[in-house]
């Protein structure tokens, strides 16, 4: 197949005609869900070093402080309880639960038009974590955080096409109560968004009452069983090699109530994981696998994500730092381990040190977000509005994010090798028989739109152009494009009648 | 061997000690030269479709308006001219040609302390460019650059760890007349910075002059001529597929008289190239082969640089558009060729189209930046400082850049898996009988400055540190280092004899 190429006098007009037209959905040159892969910061021999050593440390350090339940079903499954108190897993134990272990995963939205495929280098980029304030840029301050930014975050979420999922990013400080906020959580992050949600829950007791209100939302426990539009963050270990006694038994709770769980193991390399980059993926793929035995020795390929997050610490201070190269190598070679065991995965990136969405925190942000999309990495957690090392959440800085997640999609769809992309027929003739260059043909015409990302805020004009607009502004922008969702209502809230129901059920905190 | 982990209270204390001492330059976690190449956005079967596309073009589109010179010497090597005054050449030359070109090449740098040695996946990030603008940042405006501004800049980049080379990134534009302007940049930037220098030359006539002063400056052609510290950038060409005539003629010269060349290729996809991607990776590695024909039918082996710089258009407008994820996977395939020919090669990266120093201008200067280390290129042009789609080179851009660029280059030297990285024996020891956590284990204190890299000038206080500090602003405390710099006198100005010499010989602008 050859590119036809006819020359046009008309370029300029036709390339402004196109752009005129509405993007249709099948021609969006990104989309979530493109496949990475490239990108590969470990050989295989180094994959199945970090692998041997894993197992090693399962079977001979073995995990501390699983709560009764667990230890019932894990020693039942093969593991063994020393005098120490620590649960140790022989190799073919581990080898038998990777075996059951769900291979794909799909994580549900609430309106079926954003799920997650989570398979191979299918790479999906979302908010995540537990950030205690609120960044605001108009007053260059922190302030906690309340229930409404939450429902605001997601409120822009939903409007932002390269921010795949809404996990929670930032707790609820106005709610003191637990069980209020982490029932508030669900509701003012689904009442913002239909993308897929995430969340956490403080304790077991609390766990029917979630479930409530989730159900509610889905209309019956049938439907959301079919289709789980939420999934639960589920902190589980303790690095190094603890389990969380609480957090498990929330797992408990969530696996047999059809919930998809988040294996997260958080460890900090230099605190509370080894200092080496090896070091701490070892100790995190090592406390995944010890998931991996515990949730399928409950429920055999119950949908769960290894969720291998190791941090970095800054070693100067013992603080820790998000917006390191350090941190960008350890979650793209996590990434790489998730892939050698054919599980979803997902881990974190696109953390900003800077307490500002300044240059600091562009380049901390794309550093570890291209890596972690480059090396396919399924579930990009944390990817964007995320600030001082995570204690902030900044919603200017979740709606600039959506162009810097575009660029690194772009990235991760990489370059197509095509008779038709290597473009000979179309050299030949603008070259041989051309204007001498490519501005009108057909070529570029097509491609202006299926292969081209063209950033929401951010500024390509010349020096004389942004002079005569008047020096555009990157926050100021920002500041306008968030006022200007959050002036309007949800797009996607839940109707009236339903609304009006769960507001009489439940302690609902966000005003109507 | 394994990991001695001893518990220490002092941890913190010993942190301290440690930081307080000066780092020794073999335990630099980073450096000039380190090894990329885990990144491959190209399979082997892709690489080998562009390479014999750029055959083909070669062979059947070739290259117009050749100088005499350059027909001659090329004709007589075996390229084929035509009755449409193009050049054509036969797969068995290009083969030939690329088996007689230099596969190491050394850029020297004056005080030898900053050489780089161009094989293999070495990765240098430095300045180059024709900004016209220097962005002020203090008053929000694009202004004419001067000379001035061309010697601070290299000052300024003497005291860089992470910009390893000084490509002249902007024009002299308060210097009318193009031969004092050619020998007025040289002038300012070795007066500014001994790490090696990168220059263009307007034309063939200056040469003579050219030289004049630059073996001046080494004290005689000879000692030059053994150590090149001045190479050439040469946009030899005019893409698509024609001889840049005049600037081939400088080529010629600068061969003959022992200075490394930089074969550049700047296509712009969408305008001067295909607007596919692989098609404008086509059209620029023909051009290049085209330039190793060229360079080693005059000079078996001489030092080139295979230079394939294409560019991005964004097609909506044809405006160039250098900081998209277009123009990142544009380089890092580049980058995979050079390795396929084995050749030293550059390309260029961190281009923001930012107009200011802020997020856009950070997420866009490192997309492209890592990417391009990761791929291996062993020179990454234009890596820092420029913005506004080249237009503008900015000195507070040029010093936060140094932090960026330290990041990438902690994502270029990567993961090492060793018995000791993999950190059984640490982790056993903090496991079961240690402390339970790592801030104070020997390896976290021998890893702290070996293997993590600290910013500058990038922040990561808490908050509340944030706060009690005053809020450190990013660009103010980057104004304040460029202030500390360009207050004193260059670091390693010429000595005043030499120095007397050259203003009595020359037209030296800048002032005393």
């Amino acid at each position: 197949m050859t590119t036809k190429t006819t020359r046009r006098s008309g370029g300029r007009a036709a390339r402004q005609a196109m752009r005129a037209a509405p993007l249709a959905e099948d021609i969006r040159p990104i989309r979530s869900g493109m496949e990475g892969g490239n990108y590969k910061p470990l050989s295989d021999a180094e994959v199945l070093r970090i692998h041997h050593a894993a197992l090693d440390a399962l079977e001979t350090i073995g995990l501390a402080d699983a709560p009764p339940s667990g230890v019932d079903v894990m020693t039942k499954a093969g593991a063994i309880l020393g005098d120490d108190g620590r649960l140790r897993y022989p190799r073919a134990l581990v080898e038998d639960m990777l075996a059951k272990a769900a291979k794909k995963v799909t994580l549900y939205s609430r309106d079926g038009k954003n799920d997650l495929e989570l398979w191979g280098n299918r790479v999906h980029y979302g908010t995540a974590g537990a950030a205690v304030h609120l960044v605001d840029v108009e007053n260059n301050e922190y302030r906690e955080c309340t229930v409404q930014d939450l429902h605001d975050a997601a409120k822009i979420t939903q409007q932002l096409d390269n921010v795949h999922f809404f996990q929670r990013p930032m707790v609820c400080r106005d709610i003191p109560d637990n069980f209020e906020m982490d029932q508030n959580t669900i509701y003012a992050a689904c009442s913002g968004t239909t993308k897929h949600v995430g969340t956490s829950f403080t304790e077991p007791s609390f766990m029917p009452g979630m479930f409530d209100l989730i159900y509610d939302i889905a209309g019956g426990e049938a439907n959301f069983r079919a289709r789980p539009f939420v999934s639960n963050s589920n902190c589980f270990v303790v690095p190094p090699m603890k389990f969380a006694t609480e957090s498990s038994e929330v797992m408990e709770y969530c696996i047999r109530a059809g919930m998809p769980v988040l294996l997260l193991s958080a460890g900090q390399a230099g605190a509370t994981a080894p200092a080496s980059i090896a070091g701490a993926i070892v100790q995190a793929v090592a406390e995944c696998l010890a998931g991996v035995v515990y949730v399928n020795a409950i429920a055999p390929g119950h949908p769960a994500i290894f969720g291998t997050w190791p941090f970095v610490s800054d070693l100067r201070t013992g603080a820790m730092s998000g917006g390191s190269g350090e941190q960008a190598l350890l979650t793209a070679g996590c990434a790489q381990m998730h892939k050698f065991y054919g599980l979803p995965g997902g881990a974190a990136a696109g953390i900003a040190d800077a307490k500002m969405p300044d240059m600091q925190a562009g380049y901390e942000q794309a550093h570890s977000n291209v890596m972690a999309g480059l090396s396919g990495l399924n579930m990009v957690y944390e990817s964007v509005g995320m600030h001082a090392s995570l204690l902030g959440f900044c919603l200017e800085s979740l709606i600039i994010g959506d162009d810097l997640l575009g660029q690194s999609l772009r990235c991760v769809r990489g370059i197509e090798v095509t008779d038709d992309s290597l473009s000979l027929e179309t050299m030949r003739d603008v070259c041989l028989n051309g204007p001498g260059h490519y501005l009108g043909s057909d070529q570029t015409l097509n491609l202006m739109q299926r292969d081209y990302v063209y950033p929401r805020l951010g500024d390509r004009t010349s020096p004389k152009e942004w002079v005569e607009r008047g020096k555009p502004n990157l926050i100021e922008n920002a500041i306008k494009f968030k006022n200007d969702i959050l002036s309007k209502p949800s797009a996607v809230g839940f109707d009236p009648e339903l609304d009006g129901k769960l507001r009489a059920k439940y302690k609902i905190h966000l005003k109507q």
